[in-house]
């Protein structure tokens, strides 16, 4: 089969294999675990923040950002289509009492002024807003990278009204290969980031919450309530960082063979392929007598496993363990299935 | 002092004071006043609905309605500038886990068919939309009217992917007298509305949730815990009711001068009389270098009260208690302002 | 019918009708009630505290109250019996965050020593105790009144470590009548306390927030947030006015009659009359053969109506609206179902 | 430095690593990883379930578990020194709504009659009561096993009232060794169970939910939403279904060691060693002139390693990485510093 429904499919490389098996371990819910701690350390260093917590996925490092940045009864900016609005399942009003205002999501294309325009500040009858997030890449807009600039807009805009910005970075490092951006420029913008190490670098398990120690030190005890806090998770973080060490510069080869597909897709009006920056290939169906889970279906039953994430719109995403031959037979089944 | 910063200003008559000071009372936790009783069942029949409750304000009213509709977790379409997301504090999140995905919201002239299309159906892994809420009038819009052609392509949108339709009907006796739409009409097209006595209708206090017989029952529990659950309610039912009686068809008055203001202030390009169809009027102060707290002040120094809704957003109402010397007084003022 | 189910069944008296028809009133969501001010002005003194704020009902009163003193993920010790644990439908969990952990409740016979052995200091990996919920007089204790010294010792124990010490005071104005223990004296020993206008006060509507001026400021939000921002809820004021000013001396008569009838009762083993202080009177039925709903709906047939508050727990309670021939009718219809 | 604070900080064997480092993996949120459904069916069979969720930690496995058997604004009795209410920073009430009524905590030693007597059924004006826990083995209760004639009992009461009875597992599998229970006559008692392979078995990180399949599929949502979805977690499984299949009959020797630690310091008056019937030796300092904070420090000077439960109870706890040497010096340090 060759999946392409999610970089976070990939399996551990045998490399990884070995550095998990020999992780030094502690009980990381005491703080004992070295691996974790250097691990934390070690992206908070990248980022050029003070610190980082280790967590079990992109939804709690995300929500426990979210909830560092905004008070139960506070309001959230995002993008209609981001993915703490639309794929947490409503954790942040359910879990941190967080109202979320959106814009009109038009991926990675964000109009900072609008945005801007958007903050409600504090001394009126109206919900005072506590934060702005963004996602980088995006990822429901197609891998897109928020360019430099616009972000460096916002980060003027919160400062101006006082209020913090927070980075879904699951994919920031696809952003960072394509625009050749420093994760440490990155990092100088927000307030909060969230990484994640088992997207496209291929870890198995574990995302980050980049920050000031102030924050990471709440964001421990939020952990602990969310139910993150795991034992011996060296395990996981030694992967993490070999996933870090090894699987960062090849991101290039994702976002080529992405590229690749979209081009051979781009006759059947799906995909624009000056679009697709990274690794990922949204799917617009709209023009097509077709829904996502039915294109799935067919393309699955072919040996081709793609994600419905709308009914309208399908995704495709390159990884670590999609290869050439893998990248051939998505493009001939899926051409087939489109004409 | 010419007061015009809402409707919720209003003081009751003598008339109503009348009523209150007759009003037959039990207690209404154990379901036994009759005038509350008797305004419920009077307020549920005039939108064509099994039953109705009283509660203590509007914000209460739909937050109790939002969540009948909307599970903790589950997501609710509104207008970025609609009330539940914005004058509400946060409470459908914080109080029901409710989380808000937001249109652009150009007040009433709602865009039906892009609503429909931010409609996501269970069984992607995205959260599933469970309502939309609209607002009628609408207040940050200015009380525009949302057509009823409107209102029913959303009733056909909402049926077809099996989701409910809330109405925040704090204002929607204006619609009816702008519109001439009968309130069975509007009915017909929601499942759950709230309306309310003490804005446009001049009641001191109350509003009502107007449902089906199952999610009043139910309505009846949430407004125990949010607090809602009051004794002799009936001396304020007693208001609401005579208010209903007496002061319905008159708000074609409130709108006649809302539109005289509108017109006055039209030269110095702060709102469009054509807009004003009701008795709100926005002034959008963004081309002068006039923020709304700094209008509001000034205009208060000379006897006339506005709201400061937003730093460039002011508000103007029209009610019961103003009257031609107000409305005169007003004009004089605001011209000599923005002059 | 003789209504002994509660105390909030009383109808407004013909002078409080009058103080509510001449209400001078205002917008009290703009602060601008002058009744409602005068009000929360006049209690806050009474109770020797900077500020109070007027609520629609006693569970809103006690859950802002919750919400000032206890953070999200925050702890609240309580009696298992409390009003705030067992009669507000989880209202401190769904809407505040709020944890909370339970003494066996013995009413009012508190045990404090007990209760500060339970309070749990930051620094451990417990979840910290924020708060401590006393109830004066105490409803499933039977009314009983707490005595002062046991308040005082919890005082000196929630300063020992850090915490707020909070009064459900819904019947504080008995326990005074009791006790002879000033509301001043009540006042100093807690940070916040509710108190309430429309139980044995007779008032229709009404319970206030007192604390001080920074929390009552916090208040005045969460209130917005919770639905209980009211009009021209100066109607009510008045009326809560007019109830403390000539119906607090009168509750003596109150507890003689529950004495009376808790006397007539004794002899079947239901009810202790040595505790039945203030105008409550529980019976325990769970030596009879009869439950409480099944005692209540015989009495009913009888023209007398009592409460069913717990499966074996009825309640009969006196007040403003029961006079003597009621409290006869009471006796002969319970001696004759007991019998 | 001979750690006995708690069971937690065991590391991976050899051989679990070595399992670790084949295991076969997939994506466990999309449901591909063979190795964790493997774990998950052998779970759920061990019980009697039907099915079982993995999960990143206890905390976590709870509080699924409860949010899958308590609505929020629900009712849930507990211990008061339930590990739900004291060690998981208020997750029931934070994130599920669920209120906590709880009984007098004495370990293991539950008076069922004294909990069904709590039960609040439906149909009364207090919050009905949907479940109950309990803790098997009680942590704060000394590792104390319930007797299996206790939990029918409660069982028996659950289904008198039509509530659920929830299990916290993490040290059931101390309990069946220690009391020859099997673990499906536990699983036949409860309605969900939560299980832990990180605390006595040795395994890094998990935990999970065990319950019907309706109940697990809801179960997997909520674990979404709680951010404990994660990838590869067949490596974790690997390492737990070694745990299982390993470290399952040693717990007995875990079980003497702590015992003989009892009988050393029981001269002290700090532990009852017939009490002591599993893996944890709780120290009751409050007849010493010494703080649980103070104790663990001067301990760990002398390179002894525990836990301050509670300002003046401290916890030891033996299992897999401690040896002969290590008890043996846990002995000496300690017995010293209490004489």
């Amino acid at each position: 089969m060759a999946d392409l429904r999610s970089d976070t499919v990939t399996r551990p490389t045998k490399g990884m294999r070995t550095a998990m098996a020999r992780a030094a371990v502690g009980d990381d819910v005491f703080g004992d675990d070295p691996t974790v701690n250097a691990l934390e350390a070690h992206v908070a260093e990248l980022f050029g923040h003070e610190a980082a917590l280790f967590a079990p996925s992109g939804t709690m490092a995300n929500q426990i950002a979210l909830q560092l940045v905004v008070p139960p009864g506070g309001e959230l900016l995002a993008g209609a289509d981001a993915h703490v609005v639309t794929y947490e399942l409503g954790a942040a009003a359910m879990l941190g009492g967080i109202s979320t205002r959106t814009w009109p999501s038009d991926g990675a294309a964000l109009d900072a002024e609008r945005i801007a325009a958007m903050i409600r500040p504090a001394g009126f009858p109206s919900v005072p807003t506590a934060a702005i997030a963004v996602e980088q890449t995006h990822n429901l807009g197609g891998g897109g990278v928020v360019p430099l600039g616009t972000l460096q807009d916002l980060r003027v805009a919160a400062d101006k009204h006082g209020i913090a910005l927070h980075c879904d970075g699951a994919r920031i490092w696809h952003a960072h290969i394509a625009d050749g951006v420093t994760l440490a420029e990155y990092g100088a913008l927000f307030d909060t980031l969230s990484v994640c190490l088992s997207k496209g670098l291929g870890a198995p398990v574990g995302s980050l919450i980049v920050g000031s120690r102030e924050r990471i030190a709440k964001a421990r005890v939020i952990r602990k309530r969310m139910g993150g806090g795991m034992r011996q998770a060296g395990i996981l973080a030694a992967a993490g960082r070999y996933a870090l060490d090894h699987h960062l510069q090849r991101l290039t080869e994702d976002h080529e063979r992405a590229r690749q597909i979209a081009e051979a897709l781009a006759p059947f009006g799906v995909v624009d392929p000056e679009k697709v920056r990274t690794n990922l290939i949204p799917l617009d169906l709209s023009k097509h007598d077709l829904s996502a889970p039915a294109l799935a279906a067919a393309a699955a039953e072919r040996g081709v496993l793609i994600a419905a994430m709308l009914p309208q719109v399908a995704r495709l995403v390159t990884h670590l363990d999609l290869d050439e031959a893998g990248v051939d037979q998505a493009i001939d089944v899926l051409t087939d299935l489109l004409a």
